[in-house]
């Protein structure tokens, strides 16, 4: 029971109209895409810095946890309030403060909708390129908590790379701000990069300015099957040998070619395919043309069996109708989809592949493996029936011998969804105890008394 | 006076050939291009990254001060022993470990000079883009310390983009390993980015693995002379908004110009010249034809007296003669050249030279502006006679009101120089209290006894 005192000093500093403790909003709020529900005691949608401020004073002077809650879109449970307390969703702050076309860069507050800012600058001939699949549902704080990725970062990053500066409440109410609006500053450490992918357990992040670059003025993009993943992953070898940088290299294994097949009844890749590469291609049109064709010899060369060519935007987005129907087809398939997005360096792919194979084949379980092979990202999603324990206790044996393989690979638990409290307990495969040692002093640095999204990101 | 028994320590740690503590190393080991010398009581020199533990455990338990030192070229002291105590050179750590094609990423000691391994990953087709202007004298480690920056920062970003991974010794002798070979990883904190930048109050970097992307096929420079700041900068503004990414923008003022002519008797620009213009764009030769076109075009709409288009090595460089001059011509004047590396947005720079027409007028002083057009950064040179202690106290309250108002503009008082103790007496001005409150909070998350690099970076 959270005492009146303080259910009064929320309310008096957001409005009554802004507290919520029905048990539709406690229960809705309490999950993300995780779908792990952890109800909060209170609910409070702040609408301003000074808001969260008293908020945050409010909560650190009576030790009540406060978890900072974007669009619910995570897969690790990053901002489900485990240990109970103020759930704070951001959703009121949902403005496009400024797109500034001379410096190249948006002022937005963190509940923003990536898709919708996307679309506000390329409106005026700019781009911002994270494009994690959730962007027309997920928020620019959840992105910016996170470290949003998405195809797209092959060749231009992930959310770290745009984020110049914010504004932030530390757990204790002072309000600061990182960065500059200058795209070059080094005074100081950077506080903002160490806000970035801290999932909401270092500060609230009430305002972040985003760096925009030109859009590119042309894309093409390529569809080319293969009869293995090994052949598709030598064609990607080769395209880094021609020292082509595509936007994006998706690979997608015959698991999920076959899932898309069965859901939707659509042929999407000829009968045979082992794998499937999607490339786009961006840019001045004169490099892109180049560049479209390096991919396509590249893809041949390695041995594919079809490879097509788009350049329009409805050709465009027929090739990329496979990958894009993906998590929609193995959701349909009924069963539990554990989806772990581990990543290793790019030329480990197809050992990756390898450990996917040894895990289909001792624990018995069936395992679509897709993503981002340029960045060495796929994504292991174990299919699981939800009324099997004996399938669910091989999977939870299985993941953790996934990402004991994948740090000795030397590759990272996750590239993009975070560890919440789901990856929580495996966090000492990849990190060394001094490590983490250290970084939960940088935690208490910020948060003395720990009332900051509790219980995440370190095992306990 | 250093214990006995702490020197016994450290030189058995390293060996007696690399403990020094004569005075012409303590005077050599004092100074960086600063040229204020604080000589150390000893000087250290590690072999590996056990040597380096060996000395911060004895330094941390003897409380002695210990500050690494890299190639010396800082700006700013930074790595200058202002405390005394233990300097410790990583001269000898200073060799390539790999350069990985297929995960385009090299790994290096920290004293690989940079324009080195820039060389060594050319010849194999990539590219190691920051590019200070000490390249061929600084080193990696250093880099790292200060974020360096450089002419090609505009497209390619500075140091930061490049680190992936670090492994560093803690000032309490823990060797950790940070970041990942992975291109993405996003568990625990980006402690790789606190690091960079810290300016050798964190940590001490043994190891450093960095990005590498293809090297650009084709290089085209414009020079384009103007008749004032004033349409040199629209001409800037005017290439954004054609939405061109040059590699390099880079503008010289008519005191640096001057300065070019008087000292090398060498006509750089045509009389009346008031601004020069020095556009790099890379990349597919295709595009490079199109952006070249793009920025000519912008140069002559902008009013530029004189346009010149070099594709070829040789042309290419004697187009950049006269900015590469620049800082010998300048040192050449015989007087005293104190050089600030401030920073506004891009937009801004007109405004900013505004600024330094006031302090010219002002406080009546030479002063040489030029630098990085497109980041907003320019290197603003207050040129003052050695001996003349009025015109030295004009500049230092020049130097203040220069901070003031580039913050004022949302600018940063440095760009790339780092803050060391030049600096730091000016921090407040950028930074809030509560900011730096904070920071100071996180160095002694790292090092609790304020042993590493003392009085660095904040206002004492």
């Amino acid at each position: 029971m959270l005492a009146e005192s303080f259910v009064r000093a929320v309310t008096d500093a957001v409005g009554a109209a802004h507290v919520r403790t029905d048990t539709e909003a406690l229960s809705e709020y309490g999950q993300d895409a995780l779908r792990q529900s952890h109800p909060p005691q209170l609910v409070v949608l702040p609408g301003s810095t000074a808001d969260v401020a008293a908020v945050a004073r409010a909560c650190n002077e009576a030790r009540v946890p406060l978890v900072v809650r974007g669009a619910g879109t995570g897969y690790t449970g990053g901002a489900v309030p485990t240990h109970g307390g103020v759930l704070m969703s951001m959703e009121r702050m949902n403005r496009i403060l400024e797109i500034d076309q001379t410096n190249l860069l948006a002022v937005v507050q963190p509940h923003v909708i990536t898709g919708d800012l996307q679309r506000a600058v390329e409106q005026v001939g700019l781009f911002y390129p994270p494009d994690p699949a959730s962007l027309d549902r997920c928020s620019i704080g959840g992105n910016v908590a996170e470290c949003a990725g998405g195809p797209r970062a092959f060749k231009y990053g992930t959310t770290k790379r745009y984020v110049m500066a914010l504004e932030a409440v530390l757990p204790t109410g002072e309000v600061i701000r990182t960065g500059s609006r200058a795209v070059k500053s080094v005074v100081g450490y950077d506080v903002t990069q160490l806000l970035v992918g801290s999932e909401g357990t270092l500060a609230v992040v009430t305002e972040v300015t985003l760096r925009l670059i030109p859009r590119p003025p042309a894309c093409a993009t390529v569809l080319a099957c293969f009869p293995d993943i090994g052949s598709a992953v030598a064609a990607v070898t080769a395209l880094i040998q021609r020292r082509v940088v595509p936007a994006t290299i998706e690979l997608v294994d015959a698991y999920s070619l076959d899932a898309v097949r069965t859901h939707f009844a659509e042929e999407v890749a000829p009968s045979g395919t082992g794998a499937a590469l999607v490339v786009d291609v961006d840019g001045m049109q004169a490099a892109v043309d180049v560049e479209a064709a390096l991919v396509q010899a590249a893809c041949t060369g390695a041995g594919a069996s079809a490879v097509t060519l788009a350049v329009s935007g409805a050709e465009r987005d027929r090739l990329w109708r496979a990958r894009r129907l993906l998590s929609d087809a193995l959701r349909a398939t009924g069963l539990l989809k554990i989806n772990h997005d581990v990543v290793v360096p790019r030329g480990r792919v197809p050992a990756l592949f390898d450990v996917v194979q040894h895990l289909r084949e001792t624990y018995r379980l069936r395992i679509a493996a897709f993503g981002h092979a340029g960045d060495g990202n796929i994504h292991v999603n174990l299919m699981v029936d939800r009324d099997d324990p004996e399938e669910r206790a091989r999977a939870t044996v299985a993941e953790r011998e996934l990402f004991e393989r994948v740090v000795a690979l030397d590759g990272s638990i996750s590239g993009e969804h975070g560890v919440g409290f789901a990856k929580a307990p495996y966090v000492g495969i990849e990190l060394s105890a001094d490590a983490i040692a250290l970084m939960k002093r940088l935690k208490t640095a910020f948060d003395p008394n720990g009332i900051l999204n509790p219980g995440k990101m370190f095992p306990d």
